[in-house]
């Protein structure tokens, strides 16, 4: 490793008293070639960072700085967007130019297809930088991130959605090779509470949650719209022929844990006609092309699954399945922690691909044995 | 009510020390009809009850005994199996040939096809009992379990299995109407660990379980055959005909949930090219039709989904469902208490209509507000 | 059971939607000797209970209300307030003005020293009401509740609060014998998270809550002068010499629980001088004496500790305890369940004792086996 | 940080399929100046480590080995034994004697009194290294563990049990200067269900642990003697002048917590009669003197008291205190993870010490946020 001469990249976080943030903070002040240089709040402007999170006594010692991009500029290369929908928008514009790269974890610049984003969230603000910013799913979309010979790498992030992330990284290769049929496709997911945010609500209250299991927003989950356009992008159909009767409709529904991190998307898909015998190496080969080069992305042996008790406090996300020879039916499970791959985790990723650096760094996180 | 008339059943509860029959003996002591005559158990005879399970204290006094079938006959009316399989098929046919009514919690009776039961289990030392047998899905085979005008009710009973009876009750009135495709059922379920029952295992083991969520014997359940044998016989099907095209296949996950009581199915399927508009009403109706005089099974309103929160404690079995318009595709849910609807509650429930009562007799549980 | 002849009691519930009162409405419903008239609520006026709570379809059918007193008059007998302090002091006297029965479940009518309770909490607005009104610490302040030849029974009960039931019931009739010093005394006390009730705060809030443990209000919880009051009555010290040397003051110190419901103390003191051989016995005895003929206080046998689980979902208070033979240390351990024993439960209890009936009427709740 | 010329200590762990064991497993790995060259486990002998815990897959790649101590001579300069009480006594002289420093998370070598040792446990095999050994409360015997200036560093440690870690952290300073009255000293203690470890019990079963708190070994805990012991020592009076007036005795009660990881000790003591006015300074004072050098104790500032959840996942210990001025007692409450500060972590920072590194090498672990 070259981490002594790697140039530490100075970062600031934004909205680091939610969750994701808290989360980026951590790892930020872990890593060994980034600093953090400011953090902002809008609640607890002018506070130690560490009388809102006490776990970070001794460890961090920065305070909460009110929003003000001016006061940023100069002093930082990169910055985290951890904040509502809509608020993300405002900002990222204002920090790009002054060259200073975004990675935001709303989903302002997920979308490529404008009208789906309003349809979804609202009207946008900045609608010209969708075709700038790159879908930070790490392993599909490294050369954008990093840059090739021919481009520049990415200067403006969407982060992924949790869900999206723990539904497209197994489906993108299958539906790419055609290994699956594109009518039919359920996603049964399951997501730890954090997912909620540190926002009071009674959907979050702990007499509420614990032994509880639900699912939510059956038919109208906002990551529907997100999965549905980068999953058709790989099937090659444009996101713009709306009508084709081609086009992947994914059943999505998304379920409540009584616990707090983790997430788990079981999916049902129909193999394609053109997967014949030894459907389950077919499968396997598919997925190791894409993927055996990945470190965060762990294959698991045939007759296991993911736990999301072995990705709890990491950022690796696994994949197991499982094909009913006589139906030719598949069931993939994908496990994430939904604070990390699916959101902080993840974007320290994407930074790390952004500043030509390897991707684990600072990301090579122990779970714990329980 | 007419309780004071009503003659008490006396029961005994062989297998009283583990969970199900544990809460067998809880229900049987609040019922008003029946009267605890004995409890027995393989691991604790001799112990006072109270001893394993010191919250029944000042509420039952009475001793495990070692299983000896003749002391039991003339003191019982009626005799729960909360027994492993296997032991149940050596206890049913000597009670009854005593005229005494068994209800079996065990495998051993809820099959027809002995082979179908051979091969997920194991021999059948007592197979002329499986026609015998009532199938104890209460509201579905409510006329087979009191008898009517033409026969005799049921004197034994195959009480199901908690993940058939969550995917049972809300496909059976859908699959004999003819409204769901029967191929590409898929049923996603989630269970809490109290299903696994009170046997020390690593998966039960709770630094294992907390914080975790997975599927488990994915594609492998021994639930798979008892829901598909039922559900073919619904669709008109033998369940001799074995090589039917047209036979139903379902796609079973179960996953194991960080709680302990609860059970939620999420079940996805196409609905048949005969349901053409108005497709919820349609479905609704049918729902209604089969259900509305059944009081423990609640139909939620649109837009509502259960939660396992919400039937924790009872013998309801609640059920909600989504239709996607464009795709025809229904999303149904059902929960129950894994412990209650899924064991004990159904078995004296069977109880209930097998003496003539009330079904709801004892069990009209006030579930805790939390 | 003469319930048949028994008058059902007529009852409104005042603040059904929050946990208390959502406890108590299905206590009253599964009463046999009482009748739900009416619930109000200042946020959800106008809505089906069970809207707010799902648990309760097809248990109860019943609208919450505006809280309007006289809309109340005539159509009740008894008006239980699970209001918040200050709230409840103001209605109290309207109803008890009409002869209708009030069981507060607030601080308001819980001290006689008007002084403790002003500093505790806020001026008081009945004050004259202190002295008629009876603390409800049934087994304690029976004879007062329901009276006795002498006088008629309490008309105005302050229901106690969770944290001095669990330590009040142990040590009262320890302190009144003399068995204990007076000084020193130790409380360390353990509380699951619904005691905090429905309102949201960070500190309900499910992330913040699971796998963490910590204390909170070290010294300064205001349940505290609740404790004392009463202690000192009972150790005859008036609670009005307060620069009394010998007066008790404890040591308290209540902790949160990752858990919804359950309450456990875990009380330290040193025996007195006067308890010389044989103190387990004598404190026994002591024990035995007060409590055998109470249904709901359960004496484990030497060596066995109460566990929140064995007195979940019912009125029972269990109490084991252990002495060091050496040092002359006792140490007590009690458990309740927070929301039935310690609030909603312990009214019931009241009401039924202030209505002649047997205390343990509609109370007689079975624990889950898990 | 001059990590690169420090030589890589080579180790082995025993026992490394437990909780303790695995955690080991973690901080080595990912600890930059040591290297893992051997795990030994007697159930999982021959298995790859990552079998038995799947969170390693991508981080671990090493199989079990059959414990054999000369397979390990020459491979290794440091063994970790996470075995069995009595299991280690075997195996640490073998070690010594190959100049192999033994850090022995058993209470083998916590004891400098045989005959405490031997009445709490059984016979000791190895009754000569008790004198060698060096009790591994890292803060408190830093000196004994390095070495200096005139002897050697220690070459076998007894690593400290949870419970006393988390009591004589906070209690070694105020005995040593005299603060505390000996006598009444109360630890209410509670700890997750992890401090179990891995063996099958009932009482680590899910459902019987999950909504549960209780009281276990109520005056009989084996960790009473190790605490008593330290402290008498610390208080300058030999274990062996037992029938000493004044020597301390504690009274200790554990209680096992609804959750994984964690461990918080409420402490109770009456102030010694020295400490006069401005008791808090005083005590504040003390715990600076002993405490301010050393990263892993946190002492939280005035009216700030420990979270099991702000230390979970770390090696810190988190110390707060609060002082009745009116009665002169104080409560101190301590928290740490008992995996971590309570074993494993504690272990990996006295082999830093032993080694010449600093303590925190490998163990600055960023919490989670949630």
């Amino acid at each position: 490793m070259t981490d002594k001469e790697q140039k530490r990249v100075k970062v600031a976080i934004a909205g680091a008293t939610g969750y994701t943030g808290a989360e980026l903070v951590k790892l930020i002040v872990g890593h060994p070639n980034a600093e953090l240089v400011a953090v902002t709040s809008r609640s607890y402007g002018g506070e130690p960072l560490d009388n809102i999170f006490p776990s970070l006594r001794n460890i961090v010692s920065i305070k909460c700085e009110e929003m003000q991009p001016e006061n940023l500029f100069g002093r930082i290369d990169c910055i985290f967007l951890a904040l509502p929908h809509k608020v993300s928008m405002e900002y990222a514009p204002i920090f790009l130019k002054q060259d200073i790269k975004v990675i935001d974890l709303s989903a302002d610049f997920r979308f490529k297809n404008l009208l789906a984003y309003e349809e979804t969230y609202q009207k946008h603000s900045a609608p010209e930088l969708l075709q700038k910013s790159v879908y930070g799913l790490s392993e599909i979309y490294k050369n954008e991130i990093t840059g090739n010979s021919k481009k520049e790498g990415a200067s403006l992030i969407g982060n992924p959605g949790c869900y999206p992330t723990s539904f497209l990284l197994p489906t993108i290769p299958l539906i790419r090779e055609g290994a699956l049929n594109r009518q039919g496709i359920v996603s049964d997911s399951k997501s730890g509470v954090s997912g909620a945010g540190r926002s009071l609500a009674l959907t979050s209250h702990y007499c509420e949650v614990t032994e509880s299991f639900k699912p939510y927003k059956v038919g109208s989950h906002r990551h529907v719209p997100e999965m549905e356009e980068v999953l058709n992008q790989h099937a090659g159909l444009s996101s713009n022929s709306s009508n084709s009767e081609d086009k992947i409709n994914i059943t999505f529904v998304p379920h409540l844990l009584p616990m707090s991190r983790g997430m788990l998307t079981t999916i049902y898909a129909q193999l394609s006609e053109n997967i014949k015998d030894n459907a389950y190496e077919t499968i396997l080969n598919i997925f190791k092309r894409y993927y055996s080069d990945n470190f965060f992305i762990r294959l698991l042996p045939k007759g296991k699954f993911p736990d999301t008790a072995h990705v709890r406090g990491t950022n690796f996300c696994d994949i197991g399945f499982w094909i009913d020879d006589k139906s030719k039916r598949i069931v993939i499970v994908s496990a994430i922690d939904n604070i990390l791959k699916g959101a902080s985790g993840q974007a320290v990723q994407n930074m790390n691909l952004m500043f030509g650096m390897d991707e684990t760094t600072g990301l090579k996180l122990i779970p714990g044995s329980i």
